[in-house]
């Protein structure tokens, strides 16, 4: 018998508590022993809860019992949790989690904690949600150079997204629409500004690279600038607007990484990821672009990630599974550095001007916006583009990224 | 170090060996020591080859080298594999195929086999190219009681397919142009035909269920009757048609597995997976669908899982790793008995008959086919439709499956 505390009694942990019971049979047959919740650790009380006798309010007591194999930690934030999964791991237990902002900051140095400790530190649920991606890239992928990730890891932004795309709405009706159906919080910015994606971004580019990504390095921007005008332009190009998430190996060892709004093909496959929908694209140097694509949160899609690094951690038990991810840190390259192309929205009596400052780019019109016109630029150097935009003033009205 | 021989150097064989040497760095420290090719088998002489001194006609200097720790049967068929795999097993070699054929006739006896002898017989490269879905099924998706399983799993119909949705093409036309690009053999039967796709799902079904489905027994129809008429009048409807792979556990442990064109909504995931891409969607109890997406097929892609499967292999030297998949039969339904929503194809003198048999379907016509109409059929036993649809005889021109 493998026991099991889990740490942390909300949206997740329930979820996890369920997964674990519900699919009992499942989950212990893969795992070759029968899996069981032993403790549940939350400050709060659950009466008439069917798991309330599990419910502890001291880590202690999970920790000094020796019954005890393996921690969920889905508690959240880098306090508390840190704290927590260091003892699970230097007292030789396995900890499977979601909480993307620890393992973001700390995830070079939990898995070396694990390594000396003969254990496991697993966070298969910290992006994609139940999208099995963590694990291809350790346990799948292993034959393959990663040369890039590029990924749409954002539910809430891309449901905002989507419902512009499809409606014509405006950004912030969008994002209320979002926060009724509680697909957003009240307190959106984590999601909006793009730093939940950042988070996720610096998992996958320290596994892409095995070295360590800092997220606090990563150049991110939001989606809370896009408007319904946008849009227009894009659909009249044929495409769409996501929030990616990019990592790029570099030849010098280095990785590039942004978060921001970018212009997508409409056949490109990100592009049919719609609604809450997750997808992340690796591409590899012999595999080319494969794609992983599912529902990127929710209470048992996360749940049921985290259940499948427990039945990992019990089939590992007293061993450490590779995971190459080093605390050296990788060198991120300069983002004024990099090449791409741009689409910007322009004042109509501007066009002159505009048209011969991206000489070489396209001009094009979108209906419904008979003001302004847009221009796809040539491809250049964000810093070379930055130059141009500013020449340009308040006749420009936007600018989005073109994925390249 | 880590010795492996390849059996077969054609296209996947060569492919191996270039992915397992120009990868070889990445390949050796995700397997924790290094990798190297010691043989390659094959009966012919590869005179100039950079590899030609690896080459060995007699599969008995292989099983005699006690060096030789894994085995890529990448040969194919069912005669000479098969022994070689079963001889390979028995000496504790692991072994990594790509030979979806072998796999769906014996994979429960070899996983057996390799088991009793505390070694690995891996099969990522049978379905799906180079998209990892095995190593997901048994060692990711592992919390999930899996529902079904959803797949375009043959490049080479997709492609004929897609052709045919954006061209407006006739079958014959869009076969003998996947012909002419190397996508389409010269006898395309194994693909049109839908045997391919059989072959595959088996291995997924039994994955599914962890029992053997018989892919024998898989109700398969191919792509060779579809014309561009079902095309105008599924475009009419706002759907694609796919060639598409169901397997569907049931509650009495029993599983429903057919090939067959269907028609498939524009907005499901499935719809987007175009060209010579192959996409398996699988559905969790917990986690709903997550599909996996990618090339299904190349050289590259291939070679890539297999090379996947010997690092995997590597890591778990002396030990098997749990893939549940036994030699148990499964139960397959009766797909007559299998409930779902049809669309006929009917000639407008025959309207009032068809609506009146169809009783509560949706009529509908598409542009350019005037002298016929079509009908969304509501749900019903297969075998009910087959009897409706038998009576109308000479009237209706065609008839396809919706996926439900």
């Amino acid at each position: 018998m493998i026991n099991v505390a889990v740490l942390g009694y909300g949206t997740v942990g329930s979820g996890v508590v369920e997964v674990l019971e519900e699919n009992n049979a499942q989950v212990s047959s893969r795992a070759g022993e029968r899996i069981c919740v032993k403790y549940i650790l939350d400050l709060r009380d659950f009466p008439g809860d069917p798991y309330e006798a599990k419910i502890v309010h001291d880590f202690n007591v999970i920790l000094q019992d020796e019954e005890i194999d393996i921690i969920c930690e889905v508690m959240g934030g880098t306090g508390a949790a840190y704290q927590f999964t260091k003892q699970s791991l230097e007292s030789g237990r396995s900890v499977c989690t979601s909480n993307k902002e620890l393992v973001a900051k700390h995830g070079a140095e939990l898995l070396e904690l694990a390594a000396r400790h003969s254990c496991n530190y697993m966070f298969e649920a910290s992006v994609g949600g139940g999208i099995p991606v963590i694990r291809p890239m350790n346990n799948a992928l292993t034959a393959e150079k990663i040369l890039a990730v590029t990924g749409i890891l954002n539910g809430t932004t891309n449901y905002i997204l989507t419902k512009m795309d499809r409606e014509g709405a405006e950004y912030d009706d969008a994002l209320k629409h979002a926060q009724e159906l509680g697909y957003a919080e009240r307190n959106p910015e984590a999601d909006v500004e793009g730093y939940d994606a950042c988070r996720k971004l610096a998992i996958l580019s320290s596994l892409m690279t095995g070295k360590n990504v800092d997220s606090e390095k990563i150049y991110t921007e939001g989606i809370s600038g896009i408007t319904s005008a946008d849009f227009s332009f894009a659909r009249a190009a044929g495409m769409s607007i996501k929030l990616l998430a990019l990592g790029q190996s570099r030849e010098d060892g280095s990785v590039t990484a942004i978060v921001a709004p970018f212009l997508v093909p409409e056949e490109h496959p990100l592009a049919m990821v719609k609604d809450v929908f997750n997808g992340i694209l690796i591409t590899g140097n012999m595999l080319g672009d494969a794609m992983f694509y599912g529902r990127g949160a929710g209470k048992l899609p996360t749940a049921s990630a985290v259940a499948a690094d427990v039945v990992d951690c019990a089939r590992h038990k007293g061993k450490t599974v590779s995971c190459v991810w080093s605390r050296e840190e990788a060198g991120l390259a300069d983002i004024s550095e990099t090449e791409r192309a741009f689409f910007v929205r322009v004042k109509e009596c501007a066009r002159r001007e505009a048209e011969a400052v991206f000489q070489g780019g396209r001009s094009f019109s979108a209906a419904g916006c008979g003001s302004e016109f847009g221009i796809l630029t040539p491809v250049m150097k964000e810093s070379q583009f930055r130059e141009k935009y500013d020449f340009l003033g308040d006749s420009v009205l936007g600018r989005i990224r073109l994925l390249g």
